[in-house]
């Protein structure tokens, strides 16, 4: 027998060397690809930042280009792809089913594609996939790509019909480099575990959409607004959460494994968010949103002292998205098709170290002698039963 | 810095406790489901096999019973799997590709599903899914599923179209029985990442196939013949064996990085393999392949002194499987057929910890200050090129 502990949930082993982001959970800061967040969220294009994490540096105009033209190649959903998201949206499937449906036949009509053609075909295809599924639960038809417009514009506007403005375009853009890479949580994990057996690109990611379906991964913005929407006004922030509290309910939205303060992200999606609250009745849900905010921190802080518990990102995704007027039932789906480019970046890093990922288990069960022959079972399943 | 070493292959690391298998390399002992290999291959049919380890005990007669109904309602596959299977073919997709695209869509036709009957779904279809697909890539028409026949027995069907004879039933049951499970390997640790984020079944079944695809994973015994039909004849296997290791090749179907004694999986398959080459030319390619395998452990044993290098699990698969006339190109997913028993099995397994799989990553890369203006980066690309 081994001395070695069982560890279920890899805890604080580390399976990889990266370089396309560092979490630092004591201080609250995120880099991605060499650059503090605050930097990448604001300052560049979703397709120059998938760029840097892809191939390692910033691309020059002439680089850019060529990059976003091998995009737009592939925005076009094929056939294929759109009859098999027609029955999934028949049967009510939910989005993140239909985004790992609609990508497994993703590549369905193409011939063989090296992995850069491929990576685009992925991420390009990702965003139509979850437009165009939008739009078929709505029982609306499929709206054709623009090629006018960005990978943030044109995914708002194929899921929408409605030409986004200059305002809702940067905030889906903001959203995107925001969340488009973590570190090694399950889903990139997952991808990371696949594509080490030297499979492909495509397994990989439809792998981690599978992951990242799963609630336990966290990056279900979903539920968060609730709250704010069931409080429905700042004198009823303080006695909804202290009710709440007293009750033993987590506040979703506040509080992550990782960060011990607060989540950088967090800043960075509530001035985009800001930007989308103009008006009389929309400024007046964002405020209550913020109200919300501080009386849950202050909370939060009386209740569970010491546990510094914190505003997450999926407080201001959800406020940011829904200031986009995405459906909940989108979130989880936009932040794949942001992911997706980390995802693919991983696989790329985990390629180059040729290493298969396999741990080992640690046998638990029984060592019997013999099979009992099928006609006496239900006797032996009976003494077995009252020997437990 | 933490002082933590990196372990990408996560070498040695226990993530797991399970009752499905236990490895004893050294011995090269293997038990599944509390029983040893040698039994549950030969003395059970796969159905009680599957029973076993999905619910933890063998199955009295009712039981099986109803077990076998379940299975047998879920056969046929719908029409959405056999379209995307027909562009599939068209396209010359890899059979792997197919299962997994095939799979993706398989629930389409199901309203929601409880986990047994989704498991049932799996199990079935993943077989249907590579035989059928067997007969598209031929030009030959589905054949409909026999409920007279077994789940091994319909599997040749399906993909022949010929009734099996009770040897060859006999054969692909015991194949199916004998890699049904094998610990932590790739694709089964990629089901368990994925399924800890509480996701479904099918998406980390889906997963796991696209990690049982890459070469790496060691489930590919595809080449593992070619060597047998390359020697052609007894008097060439020292001297054509000879040459390959002095030219320094690896010997496909020989080795395994966990069993340094004969892999016992080889013993049951080479006596299951026997019974299918009975008539003259037949019989002397399985005599030649026991010889290329005697003279290739000498001069192994000759060559790399020490390794205690052992017939493998892939050659006499290989032989097996070439027995039951199925073509190299379908032995990989024939295995996934088999394997995607145990991936379900272990996913029951890791939901009842309620654990989410999450390592940590090291971050090795820049923290620049900084980002140039797009009009100025190919200067820079080119300094920083300069400074590697």
């Amino acid at each position: 027998m081994t001395a070695t502990a069982t560890n279920i949930g890899l805890d604080g082993v580390i399976a990889a060397e990266t370089k396309l982001s560092a979490i630092d959970g004591e201080q609250g800061q995120l880099i991605i690809g060499g650059y503090s967040l605050e930097q990448v969220a604001t300052q560049l294009q979703f397709e120059e930042l998938v760029y840097l994490l892809w191939y390692g540096t910033l691309p020059t105009v002439p680089q850019l280009k060529a990059f976003d033209i091998m995009l737009k190649r592939f925005r076009q959903l094929p056939d294929n792809v759109l009859d098999v998201l027609r029955v999934a949206a028949r049967q009510q499937k939910q989005p993140m089913d239909a985004l790992r449906i609609g990508l497994s036949v993703a590549d369905l009509d193409q011939q063989e594609l090296d992995s850069n053609a491929l990576s685009c075909l992925i991420l390009s295809r990702s965003a139509s996939i979850v437009a165009t599924y939008q739009r078929l639960l709505s029982g609306d038809p499929p709206v054709a790509p623009d090629d006018s417009l960005s990978h943030a514009a044109n995914y708002l506007y194929m899921g929408s019909g409605v030409r986004p403005t200059q305002t809702t375009a940067k905030g889906m853009e903001t959203y995107l480099n925001t969340v488009i890479e973590h570190g090694l949580n399950a889903s990139t994990f997952a991808a990371r575990v696949i594509i080490a057996t030297q499979s492909d690109l495509l397994s990989a990611v439809v792998g981690a959409v599978g992951a990242l379906k799963g609630p336990l991964h966290g990056g279900a913005p979903g539920p968060a607004l609730e709250m704010v929407f069931e409080i429905g006004s700042a004198e009823n922030a303080e006695p909804a959460i202290r009710a709440k509290l007293n009750a033993g309910e987590r506040l979703m939205g506040f509080g992550h494994r990782v960060y011990k303060v607060r989540d950088p992200r967090a800043d960075v999606l509530a001035a985009a968010a800001e930007a989308l609250y103009v008006n009389g009745q929309q400024r007046a849900f964002y405020e209550l949103a913020k109200t919300v905010e501080t009386v849950a921190i202050d909370l939060l802080a009386e209740y569970k002292p010491g546990r510094r518990l914190q505003t997450n990102v999926e407080f201001y995704t959800a406020l940011l998205l829904h200031g986009l007027q995405l459906d909940p039932t989108f979130f989880a789906p936009t932040f794949a098709i942001a992911r997706v480019a980390g995802w693919i970046a991983h696989c790329y890093e985990q390629s180059k170290t040729g290493r298969l990922i396999r741990p080992k288990s640690r046998y638990v069960g029984e060592r019997n002698t013999s099979i009992a022959p099928i006609a006496l079972r239900s006797h032996l399943n009976l003494l077995s039963a009252e020997r437990n």
